[in-house]
């Protein structure tokens, strides 16, 4: 079958792999639409070492191919949504509660890390029963997509922001995990949500989620300017998907002694991640730290998929691209130069003669 | 009345003041028994800037000698304990569950902050019914005066780690807070607590108070003993007890994913406490970080007098030197100097005309 | 000053009193409007004793006339909403964490209990810093009168559920608190919401503030249709808002295993609330039961009113009904015969002059 | 193999069974030692339905005779414990944190109710990998089979209550459950416990395991004596460890505004457990009301095993008696009859050749 790989470091291609079987308590898809995601993009620059013909991806729906003989909830032509992070549910941490961190740290991310990714005309799902859901009906296979991540980790910021009902939030970047996290937000009850970007469809994408004020950084200290708006008070909480120690410092800053910080973005670069000493109350203001890798497992994303089935969310907006799978190597220059206002690339793996390329200009509700 | 005063920054000495006056809420009480603590030593170099005749002091207990119109559940003569922290509970931070932070960063911290402190012959006590505790007939005043500050702070650091039943705890540095927090490991259902510490005397109190390993960081790096010890698995918490940046790196390098840091150390120095990257998992490891300020409150004053009153925790162990009032002098320069294997100067506020000096060798249990 | 009073059990009237005075940390207000409460009804009908000549009313809003010498926040001119429940924050249960229970089960709430209610020319608040916030500009008092009891009750009512993101909840009887339930599951992020109900107005109102699917139980076991909607599963948390041991029972039964029973209801008959004890687990299947009382305070109304002046709610559309001060015994009648589709009369203290009877058919979104 | 088994409801006696085999998650073991649970004196009585055959017993531990493919960390010769409560990691339940519910109410409690017990020469577990631990080599079998049900049971009804750190508990009855949740709530630094018990050796054990008061409900009613020791105030929490509507409506009394009754008994009679309303706080007192069944899994089980390893509770001071496998029936007689001071039974499966029976009396610590 076809897989699009990383050959080694910086080097993107198709390769012809085996098709995967399906352990006794596993299935193999066959994906019918991806997203392309920054993370791939770094893991392709060495963020986690070299790798060899490792088949890239890990945002995906598709239908049922094959099922071991243990699963019983999945059968061969179901229509599924597998996560991004497939824990091991027996394992110490997910007994602990932390799936996510399952055998190791961050040890429930498989795909395209210790594992073959999802951008294949074939993919292996471990534990089928545990780690995929069934798409409702009235759910398209692109609204679905974004379950397996972008809004898993997106909510996710916004939960372990602990947003007190009525309460304020910052929201840092507003890249697709940030717009989830600042829809997240919405959901959580938030009363008022600052969104801290400087792209304008960005911007307008953070109005569409539920942004109360936009602050634009490149317009002035961010921190300055949300303690303008809060007066002086500062927020409840502060969300940080961004990922580097800039921005997290700003998140410290700007939330209020007894707040919480959020950290979901990914920080790839640098010894250290700073806390500002004196703002964080020298260790005694009560703003503490939370961190999380998306959530992943059945339950998870039948919960999301309701989000979606009743209308809750639209997370299509964040569509800008389309690609045919043959045109994957496109869609991931494009994440990777953050041109042409992109946000996400939705992959057509259905799609094959011929081939095809439509930009979408960011479709924001009036 | 005389009053033990921070004269300017590095100077102290007695000064004659004014009797405070107790407010419709207030009291004022005559302290018999303090204890030194070294964040009014801090104070005095200036940490948190210049004062003029400001009274030091905020661990006592004592006798109530006044009380303001309002205040029902005390009366002149009644033995108390009054917090450390002495929050204003109507403030909307109290109201969110943060009485320490209230109207401010660190605000319930008023005593030789904001507001004289409890070193003089008398102190004044905002919001008394609320912010001190009546001591139980069996506990002493020498027992009653650590839970104003010591056994509440140090316990809170076990509280934060949020512990499992039966889980792995390691506490970095055994001053007077980090051995409240080896025991607060213990109250909190620890299954294995290691202590890291070099001064011999805290590592024999260390196990009195329920270590069960001790980590000497002179004889290597505590990070390997400690994964050593725990065969490379990493600890569920760690409790930052000194307030450096490198023990709180450490704490983050020990903790196993999924676990909780708890800072309880005073950060006193440099621009940034540096979280290490790399072993906070990229900022997705789900490794917490919670910090706090001392709690006060009659509530948590009467809950930890119970445990003395039940014999639960015997703090007295960490009392290694007693003076009088009038030599309290002597008793500040003993806990900058460390030396004499000081932990913790009791000053007794009753034994006037002659002077004193004892050196107690710490007493450990057999 | 007019104060309309509850004479004794069963009786109501007008009665003359003395204007209250502010004590240090008090304030009077005017009241603006108000809004009529079943639990006002229960009183009048005995529910909490005898009482004599207590006014009536815990809902309003209105204008600072004075405050005490230590009231720091608001001034004479002040336009302000006032907490249903007034907690003392000072006191031991609000130091726990349920200022609602303060010094006694229940003893926030001091209005038309322990102490004159609202409904009267002018109105006290104790501790007027901690227990009224001002209102936002863009806020109406008809809207804002909703956060001192509906807004607050009802929005606990789903916050105390622990809905998880995504989460199915049953919401039984669609009152103004039930509706405000409603919508609080909302504000909570749940993915399907369940609403019980049979009066068709009210189940429109429920629609209109979010509920999914509606369970009318005139037309059969609302358990049996609960459990057909779900496949069987029942549902991640079910909201009590009538105060029936019936309805108790059936919350119980339409919970799965692991979810959470929130009351909101106020049981005020029978000696005993009903727990099925086999579909409770035989004690063992992790149904928790919460409870609350209508959370008060500066920062809980300041939060609320943040939703509105955010447009995040509007709860306006519960209010079928106007009279003015005069005509209140009306307002009340009509509370106790539910007749007329009646949600809540608002009292319109300002319009005096002439007598005034509007009939709001329910105001249903499209 | 010999089997233990109920032939059926009312009949026990030994039936001759096929030796179970390990599928590729599971593992087969040979008991050791184990510990007859009133529970299945339940089950023998129909509590459950009929069975026929079904092999009794699920507190064991044992050596590893045989292990599936895929079980990764254990082999052939491992001295086990294994949990009475052996979940399914992958469920829908264990992912939403209740995997002692998995699949339905209840449903991680396989043993002696869905599948043959443990009572026997040889037993299955499945997903062995999740549901053993190793047991150290300084913990002996007899300490170590308390793990599996009577710790982790009655420490989870101390966590369940949520006692604040020197808080005031009330346990009720002190069975073997209700003892260790005695000595839990010691671990969860519980400030005074009281315990209510009639039985002297079970008072006597209280007191061992942590009690600081006996109330003893044959010298009159509980509720009084607890209110009377607490000046009127009731407790911060309370275990109901009986599993009778009295007791439980005892607790919720003696639970005073804003604390947690923990329900840990088996509730096996009537058609209700009754809440009292008043007492209850007409539904508004926040009493709030937890329930649990035994967690099960390899790391409650490692995390329970340290705190024996490390002397942290001594368990077997509740063995009072001791059988071979094939004296069993007398020990399921006598924790039918409740005589001889019986609190718990261990059966030695090695013993095989004489018969012996060794009355133990209760080993009280000095």
């Amino acid at each position: 079958m076809d897989a699009f790989v990383m050959k080694e470091v910086g080097e993107t291609g198709f390769a012809d792999k085996d098709v995967p079987e399906a352990g006794p308590m596993d299935a193999v898809i066959r994906p019918t639409k991806g997203l392309v995601c920054t993370s791939d993009v770094h893991t392709l620059h060495g963020a986690i070492g070299e790798r060899e013909n490792l088949t890239l991806g890990h945002e995906v729906v598709g239908t049922v191919d094959a099922v071991g003989d243990n699963v019983d909830e999945f059968e061969a032509g179901d229509r599924v949504a597998v996560g991004a992070i497939t824990p091991d549910w027996g394992s110490l941490a997910a007994q602990d509660g932390h799936p996510s961190q399952s055998n190791q740290a961050l040890g429930g991310w498989k795909y395209a890390n210790v594992k073959d990714g999802t951008f294949a005309e074939y993919a292996h799902v471990n534990e089928a029963d545990a780690n995929m859901a069934r798409i409702p009906e009235n759910v398209t296979d692109e609204e679905a997509v974004y379950v397996t991540d972008m809004m898993s980790t997106g909510f996710m910021g916004a939960e372990h922001a602990e947003i007190p009902l009525g309460g304020t939030v910052a929201v840092f970047a507003q890249g697709p995990v940030g717009l989830m996290a600042t829809k997240g937000a919405v959901l959580q009850g938030a009363g008022r949500i600052i969104a801290v970007e400087t792209v304008s469809n960005r911007q307008e994408l953070a109005r569409t989620y539920g942004a109360d004020d936009i602050v634009d950084f490149a317009e002035g200290d961010p921190v300055e300017q949300i303690m303008d708006l809060t007066d002086g008070e500062g927020v409840d909480a502060a969300i940080e998907a961004l990922g580097t120690s800039g921005t997290f410092e700003q998140c410290i800053q700007v939330t209020k002694a007894g707040g919480t910080i959020s950290n979901v973005g990914y920080h790839g670069e640098g010894e250290h991640v700073n806390i500002p000493r004196e703002d964080w109350g020298v260790g005694m203001a009560e703003k503490d730290i939370a961190t999380g890798l998306c959530p992943g497992g059945r339950l998870r994303l039948q919960r999301l998929l309701r989000l979606l089935e009743r209308d809750r969310v639209d997370p299509t907006h964040m569509t800008t691209h389309e690609f045919t799978f043959e045109e994957i190597d496109e869609a991931f220059q494009l994440m990777e130069s953050k041109e042409d206002n992109i946000i996400k690339s939705l992959i057509d793996f259905e799609l094959k003669p011929e081939r095809r390329y439509r930009f979408h200009p960011p479709r924001i509700e009036s």
